[in-house]
């Protein structure tokens, strides 16, 4: 078995994204212990800059050594004790995945349904939470299946009458993409993964979670099931304590700093304005190809675009050639929408003209060699248009 | 914030190891896709390589998304359902962790407990199998807290007794380091993890599965209480299904993958070998100084060597300045061997005789500093002579 030379590829699927060589060449670091001095320096210094990406104040903010999934069951593990109501907001599967999380961590989960690909109905969460009165309302800020936005401010109108109910969000695809503004919006436990926004290879889960939610935690009457995402210990292990609890991913760590650092250069206002411009080249692009896309304007997110698939395509074979003869990963569908729509990722450093223009100009050459009618150049000009007005349209 | 340069260190701890400058490479390669066809190979060839290293032919040999002890609980909450009697050994910190899982997975836990730093009373395990009669007995093969080995052996031979009851092991230490054996001592569930003597960057949890032990997990009545660890899930994305569970940590895999390719160039057998002598040229050394060790003969690790803190001497003055003065990084001890005991990691690459010489010439020096009589040299004279014979003693 030969030494593993990855093959060249543009990623623009729904995670992981491009890492920049700064991120790469941080993982390669020699290790230090998990103990040392040098690595506790590292452990503070990520805590800052998360706190920096996330907006929050929360002292609780920090990386859980596992993807991002393990984020939202850290999340769920530590919130829910056993018999508490739960409210799910679900228009996807990272909202079915949670409701799964509830019911296995024993919570009595109310779920809030919404059509994928629609944004949810707050009158219908209102409801909801009228009716159940629930500990914890959970939302996914950015359903990476299809590529809806739900803007934490509405969730936080939403709870203005219910002072009781935890607002839990997913941020996995939105953070350092979008606005999460944890401190503004009220979210009590955010979690999100490395490998979408931040640019960071998969492999943690950076979470906050605000004193409100520290104390709900401190105050369970039974342990949290988990061991290893117990943060009454995994805290203690980040603060002042050092207690030993797990060795934490050291080079994972590394290229964690590493990539927020690029994020507080770049300056979040910068990089959320460079994501929305993307988007919006690339929808210029999609629609002038006579393309459609999934969501309405106003539910979409920037980071992660859904294209439906035209009559008579095949879904998986423009992706085959898309990869071979181009070297470009998109996803597909997932669930209902399988087969059915195309998941453009345009994450962290993979949000970039460049690679918005090259997936338009391959994207019409497969469809074309596929038999659908395309104007030549039309998805390509229509996007260099947007970035040629250099400021986003309205 | 600048750019993080570690400090250079030379890792004798209880992990993490030295990685070989080979896997630190891999691990900057840039990403590809967790379901591109490339890492669905890098994947296969991961199953395949840790198949030879745990000598197993288990089906269900993978790597778990998170450290060791994310391992640990995976082995737990998959073979666990609430009342299952399960029998703990306990000689250590891990023996306690696992006692501390079995509760929150609600298991019915019967300690076996043996003081700190001694090997297992097997009679004594023997007479509560007897009487509990347990769905598992668990035992940790290389204990990282105290340096005692429990031989799968001893553990297989009381089990005959017992066929209902599987047989989960601990190899977090051990693996690539000591014989673990999993197929010819009828290990049911053994997890490691990647830090140790693997000497790849902590991050993942290989773990290895016996066909009795994904028939108690097909067959269980209850849900996994953990969604991330539900291996009836991840078993089908690590298998011919590649059905999307969670992302897999992309770089770790590239790290793991090369270190166990570096593990099977060498050969297990030299590996072992090895591990052994540089652990017996230490011993040497440490006993020609004057020191203690503080496991008798038999039950000592050849990866994690325990030696006893001199009457009047500072356990953490001397590793402080280990660090500082020689870049050199060795563990304390843990609970009630806290400042009684220094742990003196070699393994994988940090198994060398460079770094036995190194510490014992260091470790003289700080000691005479510190006020302790030795004979200038002793230590590293006995060592030398031990590797001259160029064969381990008897």
């Amino acid at each position: 078995m030969n030494e593993f030379n990855p093959p060249k590829r543009i990623l623009m699927g729904p995670g992981p994204s491009d890492a920049d060589p700064r991120v790469l060449r941080a993982l390669s670091a020699p290790l230090v212990g998990h103990l040392d001095p040098a690595f506790l320096g590292v452990m503070d210094e990520i805590q800052q800059l998360l706190r920096t990406v996330f907006e929050t104040r929360n002292r609780l903010t920090i990386p859980v050594s596992a993807t991002g999934s393990a984020g939202m069951e850290a999340a769920f593990v530590n919130l829910i004790e056993p018999g508490d109501a739960v409210v799910v907001c679900v228009n996807g599967v990272f909202g079915e995945r949670m409701s799964d999380i509830v019911t296995r961590c024993g919570g009595r989960l109310t779920r809030v349904e919404t059509q994928w690909g629609h944004g949810l109905d707050m009158e219908e969460v209102r409801k909801t939470l009228q009716r159940t009165r629930p500990r914890i309302l959970a939302a996914v800020q950015a359903e990476t299946s299809t590529g809806v936005l739900t803007p934490p401010a509405r969730l936080r109108e939403v709870l203005k009458e219910f002072p009781e109910t935890l607002l839990l969000l997913d941020c996995v695809t939105s953070l350092g993409g979008h606005p999460v503004e944890i401190d503004r919006h009220g979210v009590d436990f955010a979690y999100s993964g490395t490998q979408k926004c931040l640019s960071c290879p998969p492999g943690l889960a950076p979470i906050t979670v605000s004193d409100r939610g520290v104390e709900r935690i401190r105050q369970r009457k039974t342990k949290v099931q988990s061991w290893y995402l117990d943060l009454t210990m995994v805290e203690k292990y980040w603060g002042a304590d050092r207690t030993y609890h797990h060795t934490a991913p050291i080079s994972m760590n590394y290229a964690l700093r590493e990539s927020l650092r690029l994020i507080v250069e770049e300056g979040l206002q910068n990089r959320y304005d460079r994501h929305r411009l993307n988007h919006q080249a690339l929808v210029a692009g999609v629609e002038a190809m006579g393309l459609e896309m999934l969501v309405r304007p106003e539910d979409r997110l920037w980071v992660l675009n859904t294209v439906r698939v035209p009559d008579g395509v095949s879904d998986a074979a423009v992706r085959s050639r898309l990869l071979s003869d181009f070297g470009i990963e998109i996803g597909g569908g997932l669930g209902p929408l399988k087969d059915r729509i195309w998941r453009v990722g345009l994450m962290g450093a993979s949000s970039h003209p460049n690679n918005v223009l090259m997936l338009l100009n391959a994207l019409e050459r497969i469809l074309r060699q596929e038999g659908v009618r395309l104007a030549p150049g039309s998805g390509v000009e229509a996007a260099s248009a947007v970035f040629d007005r250099q400021e986003p349209p309205v």
